[in-house]
């Protein structure tokens, strides 16, 4: 569907496209028709990640409306742009939706576009395609200079997070339990990818970045792994919203806030001035050459369960 | 799944992740982790597109192995650089399949890897997920410096297809009578992207061009549409494959094949000494202001049936 979209031919499907497309506004940038074509800016470095929704999987439309579907879709994929601290440039969408409801397109693409405004990103192309369930697949380019990366971690770094933790997970757990209204439901339903809060970070010294869409105890293993280091957690540090234990918060899922190592010397305050977000130390890396992450209470050893995992559930 | 694949941390989603990464070696290029990094040269232009294949709406699983649908669907995303002349620099797959087969990963994985090998493009990133049915969603990226638009094609030009039309819609044919292996199945399973045929003819004064995933038939009105022109094709000019008519073979959809507008200078003797393949003038491009197609056989007029429509259906 990329492309000059106005000129596209006669078709059901292509009417769907040109109804996405009327949604998005000058948001949507019919640049190329094949295919998008963009300019990279000189001298930076191109970024991509690719995020598959599916229902019944990744959501459901009892929990979240069409309009949340696509903004939590597309969320997910600029968070990848903010772990590597890069500049959103152009946004792909893939969607396949049940037969033809033009209503339904019309309320993913408006999420779709709330994201993708928010994160001044335009909108450069996509495919429609029908399914049985609505699955979504958003694509994100980006561009940077000096990307961040998860491994670069060093012995002796802080460990810090964005935010508070626990919102997405105490009002997954609400949803789940029935309760149609749970506290912190906002933070599940809308969350904020951290684009210039990442650069901010990544120009102030960061030294290995990347996000916890899998809740902070699964990826924080991720970011050992890829740094070859230890990371030492201590829970009681742990950042969290109102009624929910650092415990449940240390596994709470689709939280996108950044998880980062930097020297002791990095600005929290600074921080928390220019974007009105908390930073907060979380603990340590420790030892190289061995990858492993380790949660504190105090003295005491503590384990939180894993993250949310598609697969072994 | 971009990233440093091998330094991943645990759980059942990243061991399926493994799994295919080990299938494609050195064509998965781990470069970043949250996203990939990749270098534009100087001077190019970057092109993406995203293309979404949906089981049951796109493929069937008893006309195709998984190979095959893997295959396939990477080909589709590349033809869109082809048609766009670009380079493949590299592409992302996004997977959901139903819970955790690793033999049904690894299939797919050595489909889109013998695809992408074949385009000598890497595989830079993706996401995998579980869903009820199989979909995959590939992204493709690109660069050019002089892309070749759907527009631009000038009243007087001639029109131009690469290859022979109607082998994947007679296969396909075959395939619904119940035939397990008819004529031109191959042309089916295996499509060929015309990339270095594409970038031969930017450099060979094409003015317009596109691939016609869609058949010709459905796929030239979006050439006369953006370029806003008219287009007259001769149906006794259309190179067919054995067995297959002219108007069964403007309406064959799955064909990859390339269709182009140019002066009548171009040579066709020279491609078809360079690639082994057919270009064939099939007809001329009529006056501007008037967005149409027409078929015609001598001098009757005739009206080969619309392309597929998966909405409409």
């Amino acid at each position: 569907m990329n492309g000059d979209w106005t000129s596209l031919g006669p078709g059901a499907e292509f009417d769907l496209i040109r109804r996405m497309t009327r949604r998005w506004g000058a948001l949507a940038r019919g640049v190329g028709d094949d295919a998008a074509v963009l300019d990279v800016p000189g001298g930076a470095r191109l970024v991509a990640s690719t995020d598959m929704s599916v229902e019944g999987v990744h959501f459901r439309q009892d929990w979240l409306s069409l309009e949340d579907i696509g903004y939590r879709s597309a969320t997910a994929a600029l968070s990848d742009l903010a772990a590597m601290a890069a500049d959103p440039m152009g946004l792909l969408v893939a969607v396949s939706i049940p037969r033809a409801l033009a209503a339904m397109v019309e309320a993913l693409a408006d999420g779709i576009g709330a994201a993708a405004r928010m994160a001044e990103c335009p909108i450069v192309g996509g495919d429609l395609a029908r399914g049985d369930r609505i699955a979504l697949t958003i694509t994100v380019l980006g561009s940077v200079r000096k990307p961040m990366f998860r491994r670069g971690a060093l012995p002796g770094d802080a460990l810090f997070i964005t935010g508070r933790l626990g919102g997405p997970g105490a009002a997954l757990k609400g949803l789940i339990a029935g309760d149609p209204a749970p506290a912190h439901l906002d933070r599940f339903r809308r969350p904020v990818a951290r684009l210039a809060e990442a650069r901010w970070l990544a120009a102030s010294g960061a030294t290995a970045m990347m996000d916890i869409s899998d809740g902070l105890s699964s990826d924080a293993r991720h970011l050992a792994a890829a740094s070859d280091v230890s990371l030492r957690i201590d829970l009681g540090a742990l950042p969290v919203v109102t009624g929910v234990q650092p415990r449940e918060a240390a596994v709470s899922g689709e939280e996108y806030e950044l998880l980062l190592t930097a020297p002791d010397e990095l600005d929290c305050e600074a921080f928390r001035q220019r974007f009105a977000l908390p930073l907060t130390c979380i603990g340590r890396v420790g030892t190289a050459g061995e990858p492993r992450v380790t949660f504190h209470q105090g003295e005491e050893r503590v384990d939180p369960e894993e993250g949310y995992d598609h697969f072994s559930g």
